[in-house]
């Protein structure tokens, strides 16, 4: 049996393309792998996704899920191993087991990079978070840490100031990775600090965060600091492992896309934040998912329109 | 006093835009005008917001108008009669008001063309609509006609043969507009018939549709017939008459953009079915809003830097 269509991810991007492409008929088959439901998982209030004034990451996820359920999506639990794209038709692999399908969605989205401290594990949703935009607004009048030197660690230290009391920045160097302007910025703000040469060693607290073990990467000295919360911002990575030497990745990993969605080979689509290093929220995700479903029934149609031709001929 | 943003049009891309800015304390103007809320006030129930399994087109609205107003959106009530885009701050007019502003969100929308008839204008949402991907599922096993010659009729009519029983389209000639590939698949499908060189004259009905009078334009012969649903598929027309002479628009009228909402003018953001030919969803239209208001957070972000750097010198 060959599939119409298999969505790889399920996030508000493979949810979202899973309720249009389920809507129309086409029976998607969502493939949800190790971290199902993405970021929002990871988040605790979602204030941001229109029409929701709050709402819980993680019950957005379960609302979209059934909302693919409903109108007929089949959910597989595994995680893929390797794809086939240049294939007719595209091979998804799961160990041992082969799908076959007409089209593709990949929405597999990105992974925040963590610092990799259990301590932080522990705290996520709990004062550590990877998403200045989502969560601010909670951490009004707090003191807090930024870690990271690039430009997302200055945006969101900027961002934060609007609300919070204090933001340090913790950076591993003696300097800073991010654009000169965005340097300035934060260098000039009143509200930032910087702690230099250092690294988070731990993050502290009972229920939640209430401070953090720095260590001087020069000096090893150790220090505790207190802090209400701890932004990581040392980056996302796409997850894209699976489609290199088959899409055009760019030079961080991200899958390129033309109309938002369209990627090297005809038939495979990306959505959400695998191939969006700019956005990022819940609702562009979701929006790009619709997308990539609209042009799947635009590609099937195609499809089928050229088989009866054929037959004819 | 200049404003940071200001937002014209109040359907699900000027809601969202309002309520990211607002949440980011820019404290954004929105301007209704008249036909405020957009399309979503036509439609009866939409089942493809992601996260709504099933909601009123007029209640999606109204909880986005809630959740701007909620994060701080401030409304105004007014058609624009004029704008500067050109000028710096920004100039706005309603009437002899003026109103000043660092940024500019255009979510102004398309309106779908109608046929012009009192009667139709009646049944709105109780048997003719304009959205064939919104309304289809409301039809299954219905018959329903099509109005229109070109893709979108075509389109329409295809997807519709999905869900209902059969589809019949009145266009005005004695061919079609549609590109050769959509024509060819319309005419073939075994669910679709064609009345040429016809017009409906009347939509019929008590308190939903049943019927449509036509009219033959080469015989002017009148015929009656029986229909459970009347599309209204002869386009949409982007409502940038404003705008005309300031941005760049395409040739049908819709706002050409760069990365989804970046005009020729620096400041000046479009969102919407004002510049989407294709998607055209709630879901798409409110995550272009959201894109816009990143756009105006940095773009203020940059605004203030310049100032703060003349003022040093």
């Amino acid at each position: 049996m060959v599939e119409n269509v298999v969505i790889i991810g399920s996030g508000p991007a493979g949810l979202s393309a899973a309720i249009y492409t389920a809507r129309e008929e086409f029976s998607p088959l969502l493939i949800k792998g190790t971290g199902a439901g993405g970021q929002l998982l990871l988040t605790t209030d979602v204030e941001n996704y229109p029409a929701f004034e709050r709402i819980a990451g993680p019950q957005l996820i379960r609302s979209m899920e059934q909302h693919a359920t409903k109108f007929g999506t089949r959910f597989l639990e595994g995680d893929v191993t390797r794809v086939d794209l240049r294939a007719k038709p595209i091979k998804v692999y799961l160990g041992e087991t082969v799908i076959e399908t007409n089209s593709l969605i990949i929405s597999t989205g990105a992974s925040s990079k963590w610092m990799g401290l259990q301590s932080e594990k522990n705290f996520i949703g709990r004062g550590v978070s990877s998403c200045a935009t989502c969560d601010a607004v909670f951490f009004k009048n707090k003191d807090v840490i930024v870690v990271g030197g690039g430009d997302t660690a200055m945006e969101d230290s900027l961002f934060l100031t609007k609300f919070v009391n204090s933001v340090t920045v913790v950076h591993r160097r003696d300097s800073l990775r991010a654009s000169k302007i965005m340097q300035q910025r934060a260098l000039t703000n009143p509200k930032i600090k910087f702690i230099w040469d250092t690294a988070v060693e731990e993050v502290l607290g009972d229920k939640k965060v209430s401070g953090a073990k720095l260590r001087n990467l020069k000096t090893d000295q150790v220090t505790e600091m207190k802090t209400d919360g701890i932004f990581v911002a040392i980056g996302h990575q796409p997850n894209t492992e699976l489609f290199k030497g088959q899409l055009e990745l760019d030079d961080q990993g991200y899958i390129i896309t033309k109309d938002d969605v369209l990627t090297n080979i005809r038939g495979v689509y990306a959505a959400g934040d695998v191939a969006d290093r700019f956005y990022k929220q819940a609702i562009t995700a979701a929006a790009s998912g619709v997308k990539a479903a609209l042009r799947v029934r635009e590609y099937l149609s195609m499809l089928k329109f050229e088989e009866e031709q054929k037959a004819k001929h």
